[in-house]
């Protein structure tokens, strides 16, 4: 079976290079298949993998970079010799060879454009006109397109031809204006006549991304049709390039893992293996942010030193409240921050978010608030203590619930990224919010309270 | 443009359901794509669903049917009546029908099952007999095969044969056993001479996974290897069926959902606009979990009511040690329960990972402790409350961090799943850390802090 042959040679690649063996690895992950020898290959330290790109061949090395994330690419060959890294940039299809130019500083990216092949560097150069995020920036520039006129016979000989580049899923039709107008299946081919021209067997309703919309939209309109491929065109519908399904496996995946990591202030490169002064400095902002804002949760509490004073116990009972409505409105705008990344909510859902949110939250905060009355109750015997407990509780349960909803939708609304900065936001809101209402009905109670 | 049209006719059909005209809706889902008109489906309450689904046109409905979630399916015609069901759920491509079936209760299933075609039923019930989450539950049962020893002739007439069922990717080649032997792609096919036997063109080493494997595992090949189809085989290399990559994108898309929901305690099927009742059920029992937990947490804090009542700024900064632990830790177990996600971390990995997010979160607890501890000097002008403020942080980020990355690897070891289970432990561990550190610090140095 593959993958336990793989998982084998994996674990006598890590033995190696223990051993420090890296001519014998490099031989190794030559043999390797390059998604395969990728994944291993991220896997070890950047010293490790700059010494092994020195001794494995050519060719397998193409095979490699290619199956890299662009972050690893980059790391890996920014220090290589500008003449071999032009080589191995120049063998590269062009929109990886892009994607990995675009991870370099300005200047090393230039010196490289520079001594590259005119042709090649010019239509390099064209992809990186288009910004990051967009469907242009990740578009294979050569889509198989073919003129209505075409027989079917034509297109098979064409077909033959272009059988070393990369897989081709579909047959585009264009007009002679180059329009798109039309994609062929293989299975229509073998279908139809060798002397039927293709525009009479195209089926000519066609999804399509124009290259200057957001990547998302085509990773939608891949998965929402079931497709293999997309073909990407300008704004006069002129066929540009393609998208293919592997490029939008690999964008879902690195989307996924940006919305997880962003709801905990992580960068998008935090990665369990990396080097700890990159988490240090990537993560220590945030976590700044999130203490600024604690002192302000705190000068709640400094507000009433004296009630806390008059009956300590308030202090025991305190970050329940707060920590209750943490959770919840991590709920709420988990199921909020998500239905907007995959489109079940928009802004103009709003109100209704809100309200579903609002009441939801309430209803778990009057069950949870009269548990925590009652127990209040048992363990101290003064039913005040429950009460203000049991009432703090529900109200900032329902602040959680609607906090939770509007400020991600505002968010949006204010083009700012929802999973990015709605947590710390919310928390803020119910931790103040519930030492608040907590400690401010305990001032007015405090007569019952006092012990 | 087809996004702006679709985007278009959705609002009309929102309208159109505001003023009750659910024949005019229906009409214009039937012209629909199916995959757009379930994502109107999908947002509607489940009364509006059930109405338009009988007045669908059949054709329309058995593919909207198939665009369908299956939790939405199966919601939207559990009640239909037992003909007009068995009628649907007979004209869907088998591994849709098992999909829908599995998630009605047993009773139903069995109803309906009784009632289909016998080749059908026998068909699904075959699915149906491999457990959820397997390879086996999601593949399609049919996957286009032929022996080695027919042409390519052969091979283009039994593809003009099975032109009606749905896309075929690759042309599996199988011994007279019925075991995976190769795979020969539509472009082979093209350059081969007309007689030539599928067995001397194809490619042999093909990637496979087991029925009774993971589906992740599944996922991992595809996009790993940048494929379009996987082939499913059985214990001896024999072939079962077909996953295909639309089932991929779909299964990607459906774990990221349930790896983000799973930490925030969430039920996979909580909406931002299911019915309010199904979001208190699910929600309810982990707050009931985190309540008890934060009762653990107050009981440390209720040790030091004697230490609060002679310095009651102590409670004031209290929250502040305990929820930037909790921030740390979630940092910390993001990476680790990602990295799991994704194959970059293992057990075997765990004392390495634990030494890197303790040490970063003791240099992240460093700087920010005597940043508080400054602040606490400033504020209150008493070195001692600094001094207890400061050291509680740093012990409690650097238990954040060794907590954050150890339980989640050791729950991966019991078979317990990570992402549901880590969140809950890892923020109990740093609350109680934090409370006792900084409490405890202070009672050892009451004499100098109270006021």
């Amino acid at each position: 079976m593959a993958p336990a042959r793989t998982r084998l040679m994996i674990d006598s690649a890590r033995r190696m290079l223990r051993h420090g063996a890296y001519r014998k690895v490099a031989h190794l992950l030559e043999g390797m298949r390059p998604g395969d020898a990728a994944d291993f290959f991220e896997s070890i330290t950047v010293q490790d993998r700059r010494r092994l790109a020195e001794l494995i061949g050519r060719d397998a090395l193409v095979h490699l970079l290619g199956a890299l994330s662009v972050e690893v690419a980059a790391e890996t060959f920014q220090d290589m010799d500008d003449p071999e890294f032009v080589t191995l940039i120049g063998r590269l299809p062009r929109e990886d060879a892009a994607a990995v130019l675009r991870f370099l500083d300005a200047e090393r990216r230039e010196g490289i454009l520079a001594k590259m092949d005119v042709s090649a560097s010019d239509a390099v150069e064209e992809l990186l006109a288009h910004p990051a995020g967009t469907v242009g920036a990740i578009m294979k520039p050569e889509a198989f397109a073919l003129d209505e006129t075409a027989t079917v016979a034509e297109a098979v000989e064409a077909l033959q031809r272009a059988s070393d580049s990369g897989p081709i899923f579909y047959i585009y039709v264009t007009d002679k204006r180059g329009y798109l107008v039309g994609v062929v299946s293989y299975r229509m081919l073998l279908l139809a006549r060798r002397d039927t021209p293709l525009g009479s067997i195209m089926k000519s309703d066609v999804s399509s991304v124009r290259a200057d919309e957001p990547q998302d939209e085509a990773a939608a309109l891949v998965s929402r049709h079931d497709l293999v491929a997309i073909p990407v065109v300008d704004e006069d519908h002129r066929l540009l390039g393609v998208v293919t399904v592997d490029d939008i496996v690999d964008l879902i995946q690195a989307k996924a893992t940006e919305d997880i990591y962003k709801m905990a202030g992580l960068g998008s490169d935090d990665r369990v293996f990396c080097a700890p002064s990159r988490s240090i400095r990537k993560r220590l902002p945030w976590l700044f942010v999130n203490l600024l804002t604690a002192f302000l949760a705190a000068s709640v509490v400094g507000l009433f030193q004296r009630t806390i004073q008059a009956a300590v116990i308030l202090a025991v009972f305190m970050p329940i409240v707060a920590g209750m409505g943490g959770n919840a409105a991590t709920q709420t705008l988990t199921v909020v921050i998500r239905g907007l990344a995959i489109g079940e909510v928009t802004a103009r859902d709003a109100l209704r978010a809100i309200l579903k949110e609002g009441s939801v939250n309430l209803a778990i905060g009057a069950i949870l608030g009269a548990f925590m009355a009652l127990i209040a109750l048992l363990y101290k015997g003064n039913p005040y203590l429950g009460l203000v407990l049991g009432t703090a509780m529900v109200c900032n349960m329902m602040v959680a619930g609607v906090a939770g909803a509007m400020i991600p939708l505002a968010l949006r609304v204010l083009k700012i990224d929802p999973a990015l900065a709605s947590g710390v936001i919310v928390t803020t809101f119910t931790d103040c919010c519930g030492f608040f209402s907590f400690l401010g009905l305990a001032t007015l109670l405090i007569s019952r309270l006092a012990t």
